[in-house]
């Protein structure tokens, strides 16, 4: 169970034949009794935002309370102009007149190639049918978290009780390339039953996002399209906004964490820990520049303790930097010391790096600010996924 | 011909044992009368900087006039501490020692592995025996050109004529990865004749690396030893400022291009011309945003022309864009216009994705602002190259 857990929400999915061969392409989730209940969404900051991207803020510029949302995949209907939104505008409207709400209570987000004409006539057509097949079961879950997968192996689920089980919180969530900490192809919709207002609602998940995928990185490019949406039945009672926060957190870390596992081509998963830096903010900025970098990437994928290029990422990190000052581990073994390579046991790091999830400890030494990034490795299956699209 | 070329310059090059197996790995540039003449440096920007840019920075801070530079390949000798500088050093003064002229006056620039101690002793005893081999012919820049490289595959060297032919400038280069335009593993040695002020050279210089290395992207990873000097020993008489930067452009031009050409197994290379921008600075930004791209540079292996990823990076570089606006062509083909796909001739677009050299115009259609960033394919040969250093 995840999206249909908390109490209050429905959910289907299945093929409005975006996707060629009859493949699942849609999932909505909407409130069991249709009304509009507090939401909160956090979007791309990419300029040359998606057609659902600009409908979706729209939307909840009119009002932050939603009956529901519909999540489409195999075409990013980004770069589609006036005829794109129209399109976007058209699924809210299929899904609120379905309802009996108007289209403007309803979200929308969207996953796969840009710059693709959207096929609304075929996709609004076959909506409907969807729609009848809406249900509160596991089984409505599973289709729905399965209808947004594109590049993705594995559906992305997590559930996460909240204050001693007085709430809870489903979520699904597709993202496996173009992943970046400013966000990340990548769609998630959170549930929760707890009752909240809709701007402490924003609030926590804004911080759950930036505590989670924003900082999970595997090729640094920002999608036109990432969509964090939660929909807040309240059908549980109030929630403490500490327990939502944590309850939130939970679950975003635990699908940021399954999108770092099935990151496209990835064989490594590597947590970047800078500590000591002069605040958390540059140790956030450092451990990123770290995450992203190229040659880090190779370094991983050859189960290389290559340090050196670490310690050239953090002193072109643009924070403060004291090359005399750094020291570097991984997997708890200090290769560096004071800016300079010192006697290890290089076996302990040979076994260190041949595991799937490798840590690099970056201490500064010139303060108390830590952060912490999620890195994949640079590999051939992610050259090979991404080399065609066809 | 190339550093020797202009008078009053010997050069050579030969193995002091830094590398394995009595491979070439030292070249040195000298005046031929060892005196101390007008010199510029342009240095990485890394905070991490390797000893010899310490080094060489010390020594051009006490003055901008020097006799010569060694330049050894095999070893970055980064990440190598107080030990480190005193081998930087070490080099200085040896060359110093034989021309009769302090340390000071001679700038060092390295390259290799970050990290690994620099064998001193070693080198500093092999030095004397090439600096008897001294010399002003073909032979000799070319056996400097060749001791610089590392990765390289091919020996990197221009000849410009300035003023017609009122003044020489050679120049020779290496850098085949982590190549970013905030410079690159890249050392660059140019020398001229014409008679130019420290001051006037240095800002000649600094323009010249800042319109030609500076805006090529293999990797985005800036190194910790980039380093390009220029000598200018006057033998030609005084030269226009003008024409000398020309001539300085022109040289740095041709080796950022020999880099792009033999960058770590690229396959294609690509200019990002931006127009439109609202300012040429925001052009630039935006044309190394999406040559730095990990998924531009995996469709330009695959010759894929997926406009839409360029248009994610336009949109995600932090520079004024309007979605509706922008236009996009590969090889003068306009694929999509106003921020949509267009009908076009795909035959011509798939026969210029075929070819090594591939152009992107974009226009952002809000301004006047452009600029240009040459772009590598990310391919399995620069994963190979890159995952382990043994």
């Amino acid at each position: 169970m995840s999206v249909t857990a908390p109490k209050g929400f429905l959910a289907a999915g299945g093929p409005l034949g975006i996707k060629p061969g009859g493949r699942s392409d849609c999932a909505v989730v909407v409130t069991s009794d249709y009304k509009a209940v507090p939401c909160a969404g956090v979007f791309t900051q990419n300029k040359a935002a998606a057609a659902s991207v600009q409908i979706s803020r729209e939307h909840l510029a009119l009002s932050p309370y939603m009956s529901g949302m519909v999540l489409t995949s195999g075409n990013a209907n980004a770069a589609t102009g006036e005829v794109g939104r129209r399109s976007a505008r058209a699924l809210c409207e299929t899904v609120g007149a379905h309802l009996g709400v108007d289209g403007a209570q309803i979200l929308v987000a969207q996953t796969g190639l840009i710059g693709i004409p959207f096929p609304q006539e075929v996709a609004v057509a076959a909506l409907p049918q969807l729609l009848r097949e809406l249900g509160g079961d596991e089984e409505a879950s599973v289709r729905a978290a399965e209808a947004i997968l594109t590049t993705d192996t594995k559906m992305k689920t997590a559930l996460v009780e909240g204050d001693n089980g007085g709430f809870l919180v489903g979520a699904m969530a597709k993202g496996a390339a173009m992943l970046a900490p400013n966000m990340a192809t990548m769609l998630a919709l959170l549930t929760t039953d707890a009752h909240v207002e809709p701007k402490v609602l924003h609030a926590l998940l804004k911080e759950a996002v930036g505590d989670s995928f924003n900082r999970l990185s595997v090729d640094g490019c920002t999608s036109t399209n990432d969509t964090v949406v939660v929909l807040a039945s309240g059908k549980a009672g109030p929630a403490s906004p500490d327990a939502l926060g944590l309850a939130l957190q939970k679950a975003c870390d635990s699908l940021a964490a399954q999108m770092a596992d099935d990151a496209e081509g990835a064989t490594k998963v590597a947590s970047i820990i800078v500590t000591g830096a002069r605040s958390d903010g540059d140790a956030h900025v450092a451990a990123k520049k770290v995450a992203e970098s190229l040659l880090v990437k190779c370094s991983l994928n050859g189960e290389d303790p290559y340090w050196g290029r670490v310690v050239s990422e953090l002193g072109s990190a643009g924070v403060a930097f004291e090359m005399d000052s750094v020291s570097v581990a991984y997997g708890g073994v200090i290769l560096a010391k004071e800016g300079i390579a010192v006697g290890h046991d290089e076996g302990a790091v040979r076994a260190h790096m041949a595991m799937r999830h490798i840590e690099i400890t970056c201490d500064l030494g010139i303060g108390e600010g830590r952060g912490v990034a999620t890195a994949t490795d640079l590999s051939y299956g992610y050259i090979d996924e991404n080399r065609t699209t066809s």
